[in-house]
Formats: structure tokens, sequence, C-alpha cells
């Protein structure tokens, strides 16, 4: 009982992490409402937020950054011994590059229909459901998260929506 | 028929310069044998090969670097007046990419499964079908190349297979 609470303490501790992120990206007007922490033995490897508009580039999703920094800082693209938190549920080309790196375990906070009801692409809702479960096969754990951290990460898109605009 | 045979001349030759990039990325150890080229008003916005060995990044695919190349080179993150040309049918987190940046046309060389016959992982082949033909809805234009488009881009992974090893 008390290692599963452990469990949910730390899953909770890193999506909040994820939370104050997509709080950051849109502050720093980096990018938009979305932020991803990967985590290897507990620890914060990197964390990160959306950068397409900073950078002007459409694949700098907040998982995809954070995927590319952390095998930079790793130094290896297999990153089998890490996990993902993302604020909200990953698009379908977060999700393929979550795959791609064999990330063991994904949590996330929101549904992703929480960033398409305030304009996002509907597409991002694309991932998890509908003809996608083959997705779900192989060994990647995946987990929307329940409690405080899905409050937080569901309310990052109503509190932030007057900060940028959507194409 | 003739404005046919020119559309079809086209696909072959940016598709034949992809599978050139697919031959440069092996060749200079960037990455793997895969290209990308993006083509705007029948010209080439930009043509990139894979580079995860170089960069040490899983998320360099040539088509994810091409649209970020791309995304900076027309300085936006919409690319709905272009078109992509793929050696291989994309992985889901490139089609994802694909998608996420509004191209309005995508050509491919190879079906996946040539490059999973030589050892990439099976994940790559799951683009286009299975459970994810929801990915086909929208006003994206999908097309396979046939003729000398699809033998060139088909003896890729055969022709360089022992230049590289994989996990």
């Amino acid at each position: 009982m008390e290692e599963a609470n452990e469990i949910l303490d730390n899953d909770q501790k890193f999506i909040a992490l994820s939370v104050e992120e997509a709080y950051k990206g849109v502050e720093s007007k980096d990018g938009y409402p979305f932020g991803a922490v990967i985590v290897r033995n507990d620890e914060v490897v990197v964390s990160c937020h959306n950068m397409v508009l900073i950078n002007t580039d459409s694949t700098t999703h907040a998982e995809v950054t954070a995927l590319r920094e952390a095998c930079k800082k790793l130094n290896k693209v297999d990153l089998s011994d890490c996990e993902i938190y993302a604020s909200c549920e990953p698009c379908p080309m977060c999700f393929g590059a979550i795959q791609m790196s064999k990330i063991k375990k994904l949590v996330y906070g929101a549904k992703a229909e929480a960033a398409v009801a305030i304009g996002f692409d509907p597409i991002i809702a694309d991932t998890l459901r509908g003809g996608t479960g083959h997705h779900q096969k192989g060994c990647m754990e995946i987990k929307k998260i329940e409690g405080s951290g899905a409050v937080i990460a569901e309310q990052v898109f109503q509190k932030t929506k007057h900060l940028f605009t959507l194409d």
C-alpha cells in the first residue's frame, strides 16, 4: 500500500512539473500550453515545453522537444529506461516519437479534448482512440493521471487561452 | 493527358531526389537510408535525410527534419501550400508531423515493409494500415509511387544494409 502511494505521488509530482512547463511555455511566448518531463530512476532528465512559436517549427511540441533533449543529454537514442510525463495526451506525432524512442511508460494529465475545446487541431485527439488501438500494443505502459494532477492539467487550457492565438 | 504525364514526371523526379538523399544519409553516416523532399510550386524547398546517428536524436527522421527545415526556410508552421516526397512510407511519428504541418500531398516510394525486412522497427509500418484508417481522413492526398520511383526506392534498403548497424 505504501509502495502504491509512493508511485502515485511520483506520478502526481512529475505531472505537476509538466503542467508548470505548460504555463512557462505560454508565459515565455515560446509556444502553446503543453509541457513534458522525462524521468529516469525517479529523477528528472529534462523538463520542456512547446516551442512551436519561438522556433517557427511545427514539430517542436513539448514531448518531441523533451525526447530530443533527453537523447542529447543521455547521449543515446534508446530511452527504454525512461518515463515521460505529458501535461496533455500526446498527439499522433508525439506518440509516434515516444514509441520510437522505446520509452517504457507514458503518464498524461489532460485528455486531448480539453485542448481541442479551446481551438487546437482535432488531430491531436486521434492518438489513443478510434482506429489507433494498435498503438497500445507493445511494452509501453500508458496511464491517464487521476486526482489533482488531472485537475491542474485540465485547467491549463482555460487559464491560458487568452494569452495566445491560434491560426 | 499531357498534364497527367507532367504530374507523373514531377512525382518521379522528386521521389528520385528523396532516394538520392537516402543514399546520402547513409554514405555520410548521418543516419539511416531515408530521404524526404518538400516541394512548393514544383520547386524544391528542402531536401533532407535521416540524421538520427549524427544528432543522437531519435526524432530526426528524414520527414521530421525536412518539415523542420521547411518551416524555418519559409518562416511559417503552416505548410499547406507544400507537398512532401518521402523515399519510404512515413512512420507514425513522421505521418503525424506531416499532418500537423497541413502538407497537402504526400508521395512515398517504398513500402515501410522494405525497411522492416532489413531490421527496422516494425512500428514504422503502422501508419497507413491496420487501425489507422482515420489518418487518411482530411484533405491530404496520399500516393504510393509506381514505376521507376518505386523500384529505386525499394532498392535502397538492400543496397545500403551493409553500411550501418541497427540496435
